[in-house]
């Protein structure tokens, strides 16, 4: 794990995907794999990939591959998917139900907490027994309940005052889904899942060929 | 628009935030900005942002800064938004409900014209006056329907089943909710949104700095 500092954002952004090919190689009983074959699974390059796995430790051996559920268990622990994360849903609109009612994020340690909106018509409505609590008490709510990471789906007008009530009282990781860039201090960390911009690049992908 | 052909991938991703930054400088009625003004509001460098806009045409007046109208249009023209998409939504659970009831994407020329799931209980029931399809009629929908886009929100063990449907039926653009990696053609496009991947991404970030 002495390595684990060192590791650059583009290797942090494959991980995910390596953990999710290893995931299912081991629920298709492979216990060893190469890393020609895991090229070819994943779409890295074989050379990429012994590069990556390097970063965190000397795995795979010469001739042997890699030990699928050794390197499972090493990316899990350096995805920090080791312990349970607390979790709020800030703004229970349509993405906010949809964060809030998926329950794959539950299984692998996202633990729910609270769900708030500004909304009265939502406030009171339960969504998998979490009721849906007024954002005003959000700041009080945060004092007396450590909360890991906080997900941000209200409007982008509203997204800024959220991030820093957020920030402000502990949570150390915000998960933005408004449609904007938030400010942040250095020791708060932040992931962006801007749809729009995802989709303006599959329209830029589409009229680039024709 | 000669030089269009040549953006690489990395500006392709860039471009949308450059779209939300230019439309935001135009609803504040601000005509013209400086590559440095621009780089202090959207956070890449001003070499990277002349060398970005560069390539898509000569904007900037040396000491004049860009003509914002003039950049948007021209953005939104690379970003394929002068038309309009017709688009399809398979699989109306949380996400796909989510992304249905999304009226935003309406506003900028994406019309949703279906949706479709397998799940019996959803057929029939209407988002946004749009009827939820039987998946089987997906198929057939298509070839009397010419769709744009695919938008997969189904189970990653039935999307490249859809994927394949939508590519077969002349869908050029694929917009996948679906956490696993599809194989589609060269003359398709796709954009991923894997949320599990980004919240790996997230948990990583701050695992990373205990």
């Amino acid at each position: 794990m002495d390595k684990k500092k060192n590791i650059s954002m583009a290797v942090i952004k494959r991980l995910p995907k390596y953990h999710r090919y290893l995931e299912q190689l081991m629920k298709n009983d492979v216990d060893r794999i190469s890393s020609k074959e895991l090229s070819e699974k994943i779409g890295f390059t074989a050379s990429q990939i012994r590069q990556d796995l390097n970063c965190f430790g000397d795995f795979g051996q010469q001739g042997h591959g890699y030990n699928v559920i050794e390197l499972y268990n090493q990316i899990s622990n350096i995805l920090g998917l080791t312990k349970p994360y607390k979790t709020v849903v800030v703004g229970a609109g349509n993405i906010g139900q949809a964060i809030s009612n998926y329950t794959r994020f539950e299984k692998v340690g996202f633990n729910l907490e609270a769900i708030f909106d500004i909304n009265p018509k939502l406030i009171g409505i339960k969504i998998r027994d979490i009721e849906i609590k007024d954002i005003d008490y959000l700041e009080d709510y945060l004092k007396e309940n450590p909360i890991e990471i906080g997900i941000i789906c209200v409007p982008a007008n509203s997204a800024q005052k959220v991030c820093d009530i957020l920030v402000k009282n502990g949570v150390k990781g915000i998960w933005n889904f408004a449609p904007v860039d938030l400010v942040i201090p250095d020791n708060v960390k932040m992931e962006n899942v801007h749809l729009s911009d995802s989709l303006l690049t599959l329209t830029c992908l589409l009229n680039d060929t024709e």
